[in-house]
């Protein structure tokens, strides 16, 4: 399977690059507003896992080319870019395509970070209504730390939750992030569940900011 | 210590009640708007705790006498009672009391449980804000399964985050919850991040509903 990562070159789309190239036999797109940025970023991964002994081919294109040639496309940007991401690829995107969007909207004051949703009622939802109607989109990889992710070094053993309203697109989705190496895929229902997914985002990171000694936090259900 | 349960005859009351008779030394006394439901509710606790071989002498109340006589008040009652609770015992409280809340607005559909906090924006809070000046009000016992907190069999191995202003109510209430044998205490910081925190409820309940073979879902961070 081909799986784009749009801003690919930015920490989550880093994190995801590395892991899926380095535990999976997928085939990873860095995809970004800049090609020479995507392509810079692809030589960056590649020099890691090959440093690992990982023989890793990955691509970099513009974020429309990499849309175009993947089976998933992930929108690895921030939040605030994702509605206009979904538009600049609407045109090379069909229904054999699945769109997963990691992003969360966040406000932050001396007290922590905050979870702040989008009018449409959660950052998964605006990507839902912004797609075109026959591109199923599946909300996952919301709550994972970057730098965790980023580093080959840690084991993980955190969950991610998963949310959309086609269930094929959604298994699909949560065999991919299953076969990510220390990551468990968890149910958490249609996207209409996508605002309690989104809101962890914003509470790992408080988590980490104060209590001693916890960085990179994430979450495990029992 | 004495810990007051009101509306400890409910689920959460009868865990944490269990709980603390059961791990600790504290004195637990349960409060109710009908005193002689809350003693129904001792005599059943009781009785649980010495078919474990363990001699608890629990107290039953009315919620105003119970609040009276305690260090540490935990409301225990369902989110559109809270406010009422506090102003029902407010005269009983004073400054060197600690009023403990684990309640969190939900609403429910057919996709699943949906964080639905009062105008204050955390139940949390709407308890800080109708407390005496002078009580400090720690947030804290949120997201626990309440099945799992009433079955002494169960290990819990489970996470609580805990949010206040008062730094010293914060670290009583913390060491309380981790007297609490396979219940860990984290910091979400202060009161205003406690949205984030009560958000988990929800989000708990829906994966235990979207996942096969997963009950009494609870949390732990890394």
């Amino acid at each position: 399977m081909r799986i784009a990562l749009l801003g690919g070159t930015g920490d989550i789309g880093q994190g995801l690059a590395l892991r899926f190239a380095h535990d999976t036999d997928h085939e990873v797109l860095i995809g970004s507003r800049d090609p020479e940025k995507a392509r810079d970023a692809v030589a960056e991964y590649e020099a890691e896992l090959e440093s690992r002994g990982v023989e890793a081919s990955i691509k970099g294109f513009a974020n429309e080319m990499a849309a175009d040639r993947a089976d998933v496309v992930v929108l690895a940007v921030p939040p605030y870019y994702a509605g206009d991401t979904v538009e600049a690829i609407e045109e090379k995107l069909d229904g054999d395509q699945i769109l997963v969007t990691p992003a969360v909207g966040m406000q932050g004051d001396e007290d922590g970070l905050h979870y702040h949703p989008p009018k449409a009622g959660s950052v998964t939802q605006l990507v839902a209504n912004r797609a075109p109607d026959e591109v199923p989109v599946v909300g996952a990889f919301h709550n994972l730390a970057a730098d965790a992710l980023s580093n080959l070094d840690d084991d993980l053993d955190l969950d991610t939750l998963v949310v959309a309203d086609d269930a094929d697109a959604k298994s699909t989705v949560r065999a991919l992030a299953d076969e990510i190496e220390g990551l468990r895929s968890l149910d958490a229902g249609p996207l209409a569940n996508a605002a309690e997914v989104e809101s962890v985002t914003p509470l790992v990171i408080n988590v980490a900011k104060y209590n001693d000694g916890m960085h990179d936090v994430g979450v495990t259900f029992r």
